[in-house]
């Protein structure tokens, strides 16, 4: 297959993206089915990655699994009146069961009296079963998630950030009390917070949305926000305070221990496979992905040099038994010993695809007992050519996790701190405007009047919006100022950004 | 929630699986969804269960999971003549993309062009992508799976063994050459023969199906059968040698080594939620469900007895690290510690659920330094009660494994009795007529004349059907004979039973 160009970030980032994503082999345009992709295998195996350490992190604040059925009644939508506001345009529709073939055309049959959607999200469908199931405080909390596809029929779509179906999880709680469901909805905003900077390697904020942005049905909407290489936003996970509203709608009551019947008090939270965008925008360059070392399936690639078959022979052997060396020490290591193909090619197809490190061994390698090691991305060494390292082969698998866990850490400190040299506190708005100007987009402190009409203003303006209002202790304290655009009081600032 | 009564299996077996599926909390259906089901916690954790060994035996096999697109184009379907007549009944059909809202009622709007339909099997939309991605021998075999839900509109539904919606994975691959591709259908067939065996406790008989319950577009369906406790079989998994067949249809070629452009060789193969269904009507009993040690997402239940305050924190403590023991041993324990429900009860209630085993622990266990077990299914002792074991504490998580690998290979013994004792060869139209009387169903070996008019014949009168032509080793040792319905010759008997 010919290689063709990765276009450079600073020439055009969208195209960049789509360069890396195709070459790296992680997803592409379904284009015959609007708006889908097809995640292939290079891709799926991060999501698989991210599936296990989510579920894991689920279990242990006592979630359990289930699966709740694709197809949704229309009617269902509608008995939450804001929630099908917000989903109405983006829905696809069931209207038909069954098929015949006339003369060798398909026709449909099978008129269905009452359409299914599609599920964008599981609220309301849920919401039905837990009316079902819950009966008493005992009940209580009811704490579900599900690993689903879903389908929003998107007009601009994009891989993995917005795309007409996609793969997620979806958290369903209930609860007894509104204290107890917000509880619940920080503990997972955490879980995400934790899950993004440990393996994600990338930084959020945590903040709540306004109500312009939230969830619609939520009575809040607390989500993470993280930097992509461009400035922007990316919203990377959102966990819904609910409180009684999907309760009111499908009647989901329960009996409290002094009797009472109350309905329940819920919660949902949801990360997708946008994340994997989120990490190629996050730690990618102009040489490809760049994958951390906790999502990656592949930690190391080993590419043996030889020039004739004597040498060969005796690297292919020492290869071998050093990849199992590694495996055994828990490490996913791939021996690129293709024929043909030049080392230099090996490198260059193993960068573009983000494997954390390459480990190259030739005859003198084998002869000092070393190996040479080469980060994805290294600092320059004195030459100004990106560093490698000598690794003693005895000990090997615990040199190259102590490097593996170095490099994780190099990347989310380095997601950090161009996140950190990308984020200002603007007063004007005349400063505000320029940041915004054209493609530019940064984290933007500012102060804001606190008003819809506000916030609307300043994306008509600026296509900039609200990213959040930070929890304690994400942004600038509180201090009292006036409104970037409007001029009127202001308590504190939230954050701005253009968003993904 | 008050407790149902489990219909006896002699008196309605029907009955009794969807009794105890409910007193488990496996799966209920939807309802409100025609035909679908909702998989509960416990059900899903079992089908976690069966993911994780399956994903491992694929990966092992050399295969990568990927995700295709949830819909797949009309004209798709039509593509492969065989493929659409097959599946177009029973095809849900997405029509619309938006709904509005109009005086407070829902909508349809967004007609689409041309409609899709939600995949009932993917071979059309990954056949699509294969003649994108394969373009030389070099790209092949290309070997792929995907964990994903389907839809086929079924009228009459049953959990877990047929429901609208499904949880399946589906391997699709593609060959240099037929030899290759029949070596892949073979491989799967096996890995699905070992997981039943090794996992689910539940022999099966590896065969091919007839023309007439061939996969639609397959050239051969290769099958696992296995027998159900009404005698009747259920296909628990098909591995199909698709021939160039989608090849054909979806232009899939390469380049041999030798230069030639041909079309590939495809095969598919896929395993579903309905094994939890088959696990169900293998193994459970009047008592409730019951879930061999390898699919048990619970292994151990330590109900601990007390009499008095004093007893009670004595004895809670000993089960708090006793449980904690066992999982430091790999094993998963629940500690049954609820106030207010009697010993009995939980006994029970954890029987019903098929917990595999149940520890005892009260004050003159912990003075003798012993536990009581019981599995959940046991040879009666001389009192012609269930037999119960003392394990002494030291080394239990030991003793409790082997215990569990007893149990396993019980399991699969008497499963494999039971289906020997009513498993037949009959000869005679007569006899076979009075086999299938009335709800009656065995195994039955007979003489077939190899004619599709002969099967339906048979199917008309008895609704038994061919269920395979056994492979080499899984039946009769192939030897002449007479058909048992038209008397014609008949160079092998073949598998008939009612079915699932």
């Amino acid at each position: 297959m010919a290689e063709a160009r990765i276009t450079p970030r600073a020439q055009d980032y969208a195209q960049w993206y789509q360069d890396v994503i195709r070459e790296a082999q992680l997803a592409e345009p379904a284009e015959v089915v609007k708006g889908c992709m097809v995640i292939r295998p290079n891709g799926y195996a991060i999501w698989e990655k991210m599936q296990a350490d989510l579920d894991r992190r689920f279990k242990a604040t006592g979630h359990q699994n289930a699966y709740f059925p694709l197809l949704i009644p229309l009617s269902f939508l509608a008995k939450e009146a804001q929630h099908v506001q917000g989903f109405a345009m983006e829905c696809a529709v069931v209207t038909h069961a069954g098929l015949r073939t006339v003369d060798g055309k398909v026709e449909l049959k099978g008129e269905l009296e009452e359409p299914y959607v599609i599920r964008p999200t599981s609220e309301t469908i849920i919401g039905h079963f837990f009316s079902k199931w819950i009966d008493s405080w005992r009940d209580l909390p009811l704490l579900l998630n599900q690993w689903a596809n879903v389908m929003r029929w998107e007009l601009r779509t994009r891989l993995f950030l917005r795309t007409g179906e996609f793969l997620w999880q979806e958290g369903h709680t209930a609860h007894a009390s509104h204290e107890e469901s917000l509880v619940e909805v920080r503990r997972m905003l955490d879980v995400y917070r934790d899950f993004s900077h440990e393996i994600v390697a990338m930084p959020v904020i945590q903040g709540i949305k306004t109500a312009n942005e939230r969830f619609a049905g939520a009575v809040e909407t607390y989500c993470i926000e993280a930097m992509m290489q461009d400035g922007k936003a990316l919203q990377a996970g959102t966990s819904h305070d609910l409180g009684q509203n999907f309760g009111r709608a499908f009647n989901v009551m329960f009996q409290s221990q002094s009797g009472e019947r109350q309905h329940v008090w819920q919660t949902s939270w949801g990360m997708t496979t946008r994340m994997i965008g989120a990490m190629v925008m996050t730690h990618g360059d102009d040489e490809g992905v760049v994958i951390p070392p906790k999502l990656a399936p592949i930690h190391v690639v080993v590419v043996p040099i030889w020039k004739n078959d004597q040498e060969k022979v005796r690297v292919l052997e020492a290869a071998g038994k050093l990849a199992q060396d590694l495996r055994d020490d828990g490490l996913a290591v791939k021996v690129d010993d293709r024929e043909g193909v030049k080392p230099g090619a090996k490198y260059y197809e193993w960068e573009r695809k983000g494997v954390p490190l390459r480990i190259e061994l030739g005859p003198r390698d084998l002869d000092a007992q070393t190996v040479m090691a080469k980060r994805r991305i290294a600092p320059a060494g004195p030459d100004g050519r990106p560093g490698k390292e000598t690794l003693p082969m005895d000990g090997l698998g615990v040199a190259v996790g102590k490097v593996l866990d170095e490099f994780q850490a190099f990347l989310f400190a380095r997601a950090q701190a161009f996140r950190e040299s990308n984020t200002i506190s603007v007063d004007s708005w005349s400063e505000f405007e320029q940041v915004f100007a054209d493609q530019g987009s940064k984290f933007v402190w500012a102060h804001w009047d606190g008003t819809t009409e506000t916030e609307l203003a300043i994306k008509e303006a600026t296509k900039a919006t609200i990213r959040c209002l930070p929890l304690e202790g994400q942004g600038p304290a509180p201090s009292p100022g006036k409104c970037v655009k409007s001029g009127k009081p202001s308590a504190r600032r939230v954050l701005f950004a253009k968003n993904y």
